[in-house]
């Protein structure tokens, strides 16, 4: 093994340092390997000054940082690359341009760290000859193969610490708190940091909801006593009826989330209880951060253990996190079934044993 | 001085319940002397179960803890209630039946915590013979007459550690990220926050920006190859033409604050760069949590302040900082001149010094 | 199910108040259960006062808060109190008063929240027929049968931003940084958060390290530039020649831990290289605070499936946390064999593979 | 203004970099003037490799970080400096070489951000021609001529945050909690976070207490109920009979604080009560972690001064902060008297009023 790659793609997670500090350290210490890295994910092997040497200097002090030191691209996608031509936007397959520069340098594997877009990305490049190894990136926890992806703790970090915050004011102002947490297909942020801070009410993509329980559990709570509630909402949490409160433009939201499915829900309980309600999208603020212990502890596993799979040849694999272990899955497995809140699973039957309205309730 | 009272209005401030702490410890504690706590600000001296006795126990542990075991009325003001008359909304001067309530209490001095709103209710029961010596509450920091309030700090706090995670983000994802905090008329939070976050841009109600001027910015920032900046917007700031982009319903926001100042200036960006941009509203997260150790300490030292002022006959009075002390004011001092940020002041033109734009550049 | 107990005991951890709470909606809310609780652990069965009703406003806000609302009782061993009798201390088997104590109360089943001891006491007692079910708590992660109990996470990232926080000034200010870390029989705090932290050395129990090969890891990062060092040694750290550096008295260190392991590792770094070195230890702020978010929901997730095992007449079992689910197994499995750091796995190996020294190289 | 320069000197505190930040962005984009820095602080004059040169991409990032980039020496006293001589340590007067080097430089003024050691350097090296400006740094807040100096507040922050963790813990098990917090002569840390945090007894240089008055605290908490006791100690705190419990070695403490206040305090009290007491002694971690925004603003007003008071030549003078501004006096005004706790003071008497006991009481 002489020289791997790194590279970074997708949304921010907190931990991609950690991930590339490991791969750096591990593949230079303990392999005497070359490391190069790519900025802005596979964008890096086309463009000018995409290819940047990493030693032992330059991944000092990155560790407890959030972001990534090789930036991504969010549309770097070279099977469908967006391009303008004769003054119109088309999209392109540049696959094979990029696995001829990709073998123009000669790897010996390529770590990727990303979703699921940038993992089945990595798949097809695998297809085509490229020794990817994948490491599972995302805030949501919804790569499947793996018990959890690294970014998820510090991110329930931020949003549990942000209903803690509300908390205090909704009970001695009486008032109802929603606030709109990010999860466009898996709940898992809203389910983890709102039984963990105590909320009242939870709503995920997987259990689709109707407005009236919402104000019903309101109104029980104003009943005894309680003059407030706080709700954790999904950015893509819809209701019952099937209309889909949550609209994408692209493969990202578009900027002001303007009647977002938190204002709607929050607009609803002002309109059909008593209660003031304030509504808070918490954005972009739960992709951000220096990484929670938990989350610096696996990326470093995650990282180590991808150069080690590269050095025993393992290509087309993705290192995931099973019974407290590092392991390795084929990235065939993982991407098979995404991963997605079991509704009939332990955690979900905890917050109803505690009282907790999903919105479903008869 | 045999018994004593204490209430808290408005909206909420980590360090409540430092101050009511303060106040029950020093006037039982130093004074022998009986505490009884009102809730939900003035309308505890009317409304059933409204008089709490407040002893040590009551008090113990609320110290760290953000709201206000209180509560507060945010529409209670006795000189203009609204109650249903006849089925229709009617408002109506109540003031002379709270300070016959008061009077019937015999308390020797009430202690009042709150902002501009509550502070100004009380200068005029002063009138009327209430005993009232108040305590200036604003994460706003635009209370006249003293230096700082207790819960800036912490406000603060939560607003710069939210443009530290949004920084990472910005910087390695090639984003606009602008964050949209508290301050309708001051802009003390956006700024302070601001300048302590590496914002490149801060937006304030003091100072009227041009759309243009914040385009210009963002350009000279990707032509000197920073592909991403950072907004610091008070939810009061305006562009230059004078239109106010942010509109009040009654005293307080109406719910969702589509189509805020943040966001109008997000879609302007989005629209007028390259430049992917992304909106988060903080909201009333600024409002919540434990109290920094800062804020602790000044409402720890106004309740006690407040207290000796009540035992010195000094009512009409408010408590302030100022050199570095626990100073006392008269209400008509503090509420002659809301604080407002200095235009011209040394913290702006340190912003200025660093780089920083405020949209109103030529 | 009519009437259920909750104790708490041994040393703190953060997420007790979050079972009790779990326990107590669960059991109230889902099972129209009566719930009761012991002051300080076994002892509550006994003493004067020592049986507290529990119900939904005892539990009201304290998920956030750490400590144990019930309180615990360091030597209330049944079967092994401490007595004074005839002027001197003796020890006297009261388990059968306990037990008897316990039929009085005729409960449907008792929720034992504690550590390695407790939980032995309580298999003890369920020998004797008390309905017991166990939750595991440790910070230390040392209660086998479990891949994780909560307290550990909230721990690891007061210990890691200890490291962050001595690393700055172990940097600007060319210090070596000892950090003193809780761990007397298994050192996972002090490996997961050096690895988090970035530490240069990590000595715990399972690996015996020799003093030199501390400052010749030292030495080496000296001479290629990097004159600073951060240590994470676990109290139950020891040299290779066997002297155990650490000394118990009863179950309990000795107040002034002078002379720990931490301060010894110190003193040994400071008379034989050139650099200067700072000792901190931690101590019982690794215990406090309010738990993560992990923490909570893993205890809430205990709480409930607690209630449910008793519902399911499962006793002499402890809930425990496999694969990414609650579940339950006997008491019997869960105190087998104790955990302890694998010195061959996957953790250890990515450590070595970044660099870190254990003290045990050649 | 052509060309300054800028070191760092004495301690670590927060801040530091938001200063040297402050001083480069200012200087570089308000003057066009050219900015070097110093590597550990006046020894960079002389020594290989001491000088480098800042620009905006040096400074870019280390706003929120701890430490300084530029490095310090604690032994580096230009007048007073140890050289090893025909085998022996002598001190001799280096000063007149130091300033030739300044001199070499060319510079139109130098920062110098340090404590009172760094600053009564530079006062003398001003009396020798050499256009010194200050900015006061301690995280004890004890320089004079002004109310605060940055890295107080977030060292305040670390210890608050430290009490509130032991807090629970010695409520819930019935424990003496004796935390040591730094202040060897000054007293602020310990008050300031002793009463910010809650606790019983606070022990500070200023007043020197007795062993007695302490337990008799402790011993009336019993009597009502309160089987705990939270101590804040000052490193610096003596009993009152004249004997001072810490010794120094040299200008920094010896390692492995054995013996120090805290232990001894711990030992008395778990000697004349029945309480099980911890002592815990926080060190450096007081001195790093990320800035408050309070001290990152702070500090960056105080950088951003310094550059102004050498475009007005203002030297021998200290950037301070009074009445909520940044304003300039002299070295000799700041150095007169150092700051220490007002035992008369605002301050202590709310703590007084509070309960809190300082072991002077009768």
């Amino acid at each position: 093994m002489k020289k791997i790659g790194v590279l970074t793609g997708g949304g921010d997670a907190p931990g991609l340092n950690a991930v590339i500090r490991a791969v750096v350290k591990t593949a230079i210490g303990s392999y005497g390997c070359e490391v190069i890295g790519l900025r802005d994910g596979y964008d890096g092997f086309l463009k000018k000054d995409g290819i940047v040497p990493l030693g032992i200097k330059e991944v000092r002090g990155i560790l407890p940082r959030g972001g990534t030191i090789l930036g991504t691209a969010n549309r770097g996608n070279p099977f469908a690359r967006e391009v303008i031509k004769d003054g119109k936007k088309v999209v392109i397959d540049t696959s094979d341009e990029v696995v001829a520069a990709i073998k123009k340098q000669n790897l010996d594997g390529l770590v990727v760290i990303g979703g699921d877009g940038t993992l089945h990305i990595s798949r097809e490049l695998f297809a085509k000859g490229v020794p990817v190894v994948g490491v599972p990136k995302t805030i949501d926890n919804d790569v499947g193969g793996t018990e959890v992806t690294f970014g998820f703790d510090t991110a329930l970090d931020t949003a549990t610490e942000a209903i803690d915050k509300l908390h205090t004011t909704a009970e001695s102002h009486h008032r109802v708190m929603v606030l709109e947490l990010m999860g466009r297909d898996a709940g898992f942020i809203a389910l983890h940091a709102g039984v963990a801070g105590g909320a009242d009410v939870i709503l995920i993509p997987e259990i689709p909801f109707r407005y009236e329980a919402i104000v019903e559990k309101i109104q029980r709570r104003i009943k005894r006593g309680s003059h407030f509630s706080i709700l954790a909402v999904s950015e893509g949490a819809k209701s019952i009826d099937g209309e889909q409160s949550f609209s994408r433009s692209g493969n990202e939201i578009y900027v002001p989330r303007l009647g977002g499915i938190g204002a709607q829900v929050g607009q609803y309980i002002e309109e059909n209880t008593e209660q003031e309600t304030r509504v808070t999208v918490l954005g972009h603020i739960q992709r951000g951060g220096t990484p929670s212990s938990f989350d610096r502890f696996l990326a470093t596993r995650y990282g180590a253990a991808a150069v080690r799979l590269i050095a025993d040849k393992k290509f087309g694999s993705m290192v995931a996190f099973r019974f407290g272990d590092v392991v390795d899955i084929s990235l065939e497995e993982a991407l098979a079934v995404p991963k997605r809140v079991k509704v009939d699973g332990d955690s979900v039957r905890t917050a109803r044993d505690l009282g907790i309205c999903f919105g479903d309730e008869k």
